[in-house]
């Protein structure tokens, strides 16, 4: 148990972002929503997945709907609390945490805006340990959990609770629904006891995104070059560096989907490469070589600084490398390749471990 | 407070055939499902408003989606039950009757499927004295009543309980899930205590549909021309008569648009008419002259039988002849106006009474 002030929102911002793989949602403007809620409230308390007691219930919550939206349309505190409300009435119980449904992007903020209004503790777990586009995409769902009963609120007020028959269902009617409810919602589902949240869940992801966004923050002081030093800190891949000349990005069905086409630049001159995304950064492709592909995680950063850049901030004439991290083991699993692996996403070509990967 | 048995439904479902004008579902299915139901568990109570407790709770149950779909995919008992049990269990309340959202088409016989099946009674009321397509298009919102809670019902066995703002949000959000749950739902909302039922919704309608129903099957076994028989037995307006030259139908969004052209027949010789539909027919046009509009009712019925015929029954050739009836006097407020009117609907012109209305 320790508590999260603003210096360690600011981190966990940072580290999200590169966890969000391009996707999740910009972090920015919930660093700042998190960031005002502790200097209102008071820091957040965050428990060990372990110090949750096993029969107590927890809950996710999340920002749902494509980054595109988000960026300009975030939820309010209101849509926050009010979603938390609607589950909490609907299930009738009395929550002893919440927890971020991912760790990427966004997301690894919204428990923490809602913890500090509501003064109620922040598990370090999430079912990602990255960013991924849809409902079902968690490692609860791995284990047999589902994410109703899905509570969804808009910025208007409007809020429904959902009963699919599986996640993939809420997903499917979920998305379907916030089409109307001006693109983007918050959510709040897979409540658990806490023995699930142990046995399901991805362990300490926040404190990972905490410590990603301090070596960001460190390296950059020392003046190292952040991304050789970060790939070392990490156990990542550095994939690529190059100058983005050609980005393509539809929003449609309330995802962000697109590519980006890079010429090396550095140690890469020559060289050419190619990423495709659906919110999240999915396949990177070398020359003709696949380098990386979902479920492992690919990672856009500023070539100069090392900062993360998200598939919306993404620009033309971008200065940028790409760098791999290794999933989540329960993610390399059949059933796990299944849900999240390329095939899922509709590309043709099966998932191959990380290029170079060091087994961080 | 009388029974309700196969004979009724039989005349119910013809005369809310009528009712729908060419929408709110073909009643064919519904009627089996309700006769099925009574035969297995025994007739129906049907109460009077009058005879609902002041304090009491009751609940609507209806179909949602195009008739185009309903007519193919009807609720099954299961989706029905599961329906009524969503919305009991979440509003936690022991509902004493149900009723029929609208007495027009399929809705009609639903709430008496259910009745059967859960042994309850069935209120002899509905919010719109005929069919319309949108959630908030019931008398009940006329005089400030909510649709939320609203839950809804797919085959596959997802629900959802949809909490909108108002109720045009839970029709928008509403109609926009449902494409997803295979084009067509069941949904149990309007929940309200007896003396809003009174006070707001349209009394004695499932006796009308019972009532239209014996009149088409009396005139035709005395031989008497059936469309003449039933316009004045009605009190309603002969429109047109005539032949089926020209039919258009698209299903988008939900629901059915399209018109109909007539070349005339018989006293109409020489004449030609239009009627335009959503779902059902809101505009009817004889020559250059609008002789109805939304919200009085235009029905077509077969021309030598006197069978209503629904938007979705209608074929090229057909000889039909159309009638004008005046709707419930709740609709021709400037509210009601407002709310199911010609421009509401996306006609350039304003309502104008029936022509050669008699005040039935």
């Amino acid at each position: 148990m320790r508590k999260i002030g603003k210096d360690e929102i600011e981190n966990i911002a940072l580290g999200a972002a590169v966890l969000g793989t391009g996707g999740g949602g910009d972090p920015y403007v919930g660093k700042l929503m998190a960031q005002l809620a502790v200097e209102k409230y008071g820091p957040v308390t965050l428990l060990s997945p372990e110090e949750v007691d096993d029969d107590a219930w927890v809950v996710s919550i999340s920002g749902m709907g494509a980054p595109s939206v988000t960026v300009e349309k975030v939820p309010s505190t209101n849509e926050i609390t009010g979603t938390f409300e609607a589950i909490q009435k609907y299930a009738g119980k009395d929550f002893a945490a919440v927890y971020p449904y991912e760790v990427g992007g966004l997301n690894s903020l919204i428990p923490i805006v809602l913890g500090a209004l509501k003064g109620i503790p922040v598990v370090d777990v999430d079912g990602m340990g990255r960013a991924f586009p849809e409902v079902q995409m968690v490692t609860f769902c791995l284990d047999g959990l589902q994410s109703a009963p899905m509570a969804m609120s808009d910025d208007k007020g409007n809020s429904l609770i959902l009963n699919g028959i599986d996640s993939v269902w809420n997903e499917r009617i979920g998305r379907q629904a916030l089409d109307v409810m001006g693109g983007s919602v918050t959510v709040c589902d897979f409540m658990m006891q806490g023995r699930d949240l142990k046995r399901a869940g991805i362990h300490g992801t926040l404190t990972l995104a905490e410590n990603i966004g301090k070596t960001i923050h460190e390296v950059r002081h020392v003046g190292e070059n952040p991304v050789q030093a970060l790939v070392k800190k990490l156990g990542g891949v550095h994939l690529f560096s190059g100058k983005v000349t050609h980005l393509e990005r539809r929003t449609t069905e309330g995802v962000a989907k697109g590519e980006v086409k890079l010429d090396g630049i550095d140690q890469y001159l020559g060289q050419t490469a190619r990423l495709d995304f659906k919110n999240e950064f999915l396949i990177a492709t070398v020359g003709e070589e696949v380098v990386a592909t979902t479920p492992d995680l690919i990672s856009v950063l500023d070539f100069e600084t090392g900062l993360p850049i998200t598939t919306e901030g993404l620009r033309y004439g971008n200065r940028i490398a790409v760098i791999g991290l290794s999933c989540n083991e329960k993610w390399r699993t059949e059933k796990g390749i299944e849900t999240v692996g390329p095939r899922y996403f509709g590309y043709d070509l099966d998932y191959r471990p990380l290029k170079g990967e060091t087994g961080a």
